[in-house]
């Protein structure tokens, strides 16, 4: 009855194109990307505009209903999944997909919520500027999306993470009310910056539904290159001294290791290491800048030539071709897909502090060793921020027992916790690890999340169950 | 009584070396940069630990006195600035100002709030590395200070604002709980990112006793040059060629009237305009890079002779020593100081989108002209940041009218407000614009500003009257 009452009030705001009823075309909206949970909602909301957004909120609101605002759906902590209980619907931003403007000039671009990133990239070439963000999800993933989860992906060493992309949102607040905050300043101190409260909240504060992002210039060349270390050790003083060389035109860094390498190119036809010599170590990296591309390929040359004197590394490829370049991304991106065949894993998205990976990889596999003996390693990530997708694999064939998971989760957090890292680097939290944050976070820090969801989310209707345990609902 | 039971307690915490009760003593604290305010409190507070300062803090809560933290106290908007009815104690954090901890791997540093900006940039340089952040105070204003305020500079262009540079914080909360947010992460997305709070906050949430500072590697060629140019207008167009050119490596570009160069030529010995052609606007600009200082200057060079050859420019020098480049920048750094003996003159520290900014110069010349003739136009400021110094000055030995500064502040900040900007880009609220952000701030925006307040700081006590006109207390 209820039900039916708010589907007749959104279907008034939304009209029948923008309303998703029948079961089938719902699955989509309902299915996890990596297919691990499935949802159960009345209804599937489109809205067109901010105005929509905002009578839909406040529909729901009025009777009660709680909204998961949801973008493109491909992330992996199910911070867009709505649960199966039937009590919210799904609100998604896929029609919201104009780009309101460009300001060149301004290296600014005002987006909507439900530009595909890949969209809204290219949108960026038109104009001759660069949007740098960039992950595996590019093709279907949303800007909204992004923001929401502060996404990171390979160009976080020199760009920064989402939240440093954004200089300005939109938001529908739980009760309805929009709060229009989209100014593309780079300085602006008047007052607390509230957009930063909404960025990486997971839509458990609000819905964006529009953003102010920054745009940069496009580098003009672009040069990477493969390079085998004998070990993390030696990764981190390579990265260290290619730091020091290119500064901010280091655009990627990234550590692979040889079994992600043997898996991939088994597994992925077309791919091959392009190295000949077998190495523990692989890394992944890019230069970018406004110059020559001889000149910025010299440059790599030399700092690879002492890398090579000081025993850093043991051998290197640059990519001579921009079809060369593709395939050692292609390598890189393909190593989940790769994984996903190789057996049962447990997979973490961890950070510690750069200058600890090398320690922390030894320290866990000799914690690991004790849990569950014969675990094959499995590491690559994003060394130049400290990112490691950490996703050990279980002996060939073999079955997870029951606590497996929880155990090697167990030892990887508490090791990450106690070299002051993070249990999410990039994904986020979700649904995914939920308990975990409770277990990790500091009370005093819980207590904060929870207050801050309270002010904004009193009755608990705005994505609920993702990122933080709520604190009782207020009587409403 | 109630105060003296309260000094009692306070000397109980930090000693009697921790504790200023003489009147003259406690002049400096007191006493605003600008000297536009004094205040009259019963006691400065200087602990030396957190602890200290969690014990200060509920000490205060105790008796129901407000407290005002305070760095350098070198901010111009009264943010550091108790009030003179001695309702409130003066913290200062002067005696925590240990480097606690250098990561020159990880790029990071811990640093606590007394810290003064030189002696943070002097440590980072001791570990051959960058501490960007960089402005007039540099030798008295503290590194709690800068965060608490956000903190913009000459930088900003390439490092971004204080906001960029920080990864982890420290804080005192109002209820005198410590939050140890100490991580030194580049990616970390597990719950909200409670220190983007704090950071701009001006105290008013809470008291940031330490924080883990971003450092970068240290440039190793810098070329600075002063450019003519004919107008606002073509030094977009000329910043525009730069980005693209140079990217991050692009390091300041400010932006500079002519009046300003006469004004502190005349007024400051030593100083001279660098170029022999006079022209009504100027560009300083400074690129840095990590490559040989030769091939920076021909770059520059060749994107000078294109810039030349485009009419963006009609005029340029690039400094050819050490000297030559101090030289540059203390002209530009003395402008404020020139500007001070000048006359009288009415300040603002705005932005606007980088693209408007010659519209804007343009549009509010028009309506000062109106508003007040004869005024001076005076605008330096960093225009790679749409933010503009626009300090425009009464005809010389014009005293000013009652009402002159209300008219002119609320004619620039109107245009502003039209102009998508902001009324205060990087020296914050306090308690110069308080009045302003209520005017110029939509209701719902307000709105949420005042619900953190009252979230975090229920009673009113943590630096009251500063950056947001605060709910009604809640009864104690």
């Amino acid at each position: 009855m209820t039900t039916e009452r708010l589907i007749a009030g959104l279907r008034a705001i939304v009209g029948d194109e923008g309303l998703i009823l029948d079961d089938h075309a719902m699955q989509p909206y309902l299915i996890s990307w990596r297919d691990n949970w499935r949802g159960r909602v009345p209804a599937v909301v489109r809205p067109r505009t901010t105005d929509q957004v905002a009578a839909v909120v406040r529909a729901c609101a009025h009777e009660g209903k709680a909204i998961v605002p949801q973008g493109g759906h491909t992330g992996v902590t199910g911070a867009s999944q709505p649960h199966d209980d039937g009590s919210e619907i799904v609100l998604s931003l896929e029609r919201m997909n104009a780009i309101r403007a460009i300001d060149a000039d301004n290296d600014t671009m005002t987006v909507e919520a439900g530009c595909v990133l890949a969209d809204v990239r290219a949108a960026a070439e038109r104009a001759d500027r660069l949007f740098p963000l960039l992950l595996g999800a590019v093709g279907s993933c949303m800007i909204g999306g992004n923001i929401s989860t502060n996404a990171g992906g390979v160009n976080v060493i020199r760009y920064g993470n989402t939240r440093n992309l954004v200089a300005g949102l939109e938001v529908v607040l739980p009760d309805g009310e929009v709060w229009d905050g989209l100014r593309g300043l780079r300085k602006d101190n008047a007052g607390y910056d509230l957009k930063q409260l909404f960025i990486g909240a997971e839509g458990t504060l609000g819905v964006i539904t529009a953003a102010v992002v920054r745009l940069f210039p496009k580098p003009r060349a672009e040069i990477t290159a493969f390079v085998a270390v004998p070990s993390p050790q030696h990764a981190l003083r390579w990265l260290v001294r290619a730091k020091d060389a290119f500064a901010e035109q280091l655009t990627a860094f990234e550590l692979i290791q040889d079994i992600c390498i043997e898996v991939t190119c088994r597994r992925i036809p077309g791919l091959h290491n392009p190295l000949r010599t077998a190495s523990p170590w692989y890394v992944l990296m890019e230069v970018s800048g406004q110059g020559s591309e001889d000149a910025l390929r010299a440059a790599l040359e030399d700092v690879l030539a002492a890398g090579l004197e000081a025993g850093e590394l043991t051998d290197a490829t640059i990519a001579a071709s921009g079809q060369q370049r593709d395939m050692l991304w292609r390598l890189r991106e393909s190593i989940p897909e790769a994984h996903k065949h190789e057996g049962v894993s447990f997979k973490h998205d961890i950070s510690v502090p750069i200058s600890r990976v090398p320690e922390f990889l030894t320290r866990i596999e000799d914690e690991l060793d004790k849990e569950l003996p014969g675990l094959r390693m499995f590491t690559f990530g994003h060394l130049g921020d400290g990112n490691l997708h950490f996703n050990p694999l279980l002996p060939a064939g073999a079955a997870a027992a029951p606590g497996d998971l929880q155990r090697v989760n167990t030892a990887v957090h508490d090791l990450v916790t106690a070299f002051g890292g993070s249990i999410s680097a990039e994904h986020g939290i979700g649904r995914l690890r939920l308990d975990e944050l409770t277990r990790y976070k500091s009370p005093v820090e819980l207590r904060m999340m929870a207050a801050l969801k309270q002010l904004f989310d009193p009755h608990n209707v705005m994505n609920p169950g993702k990122l933080i345990v709520p604190p009782a609902p207020a009587q409403k």
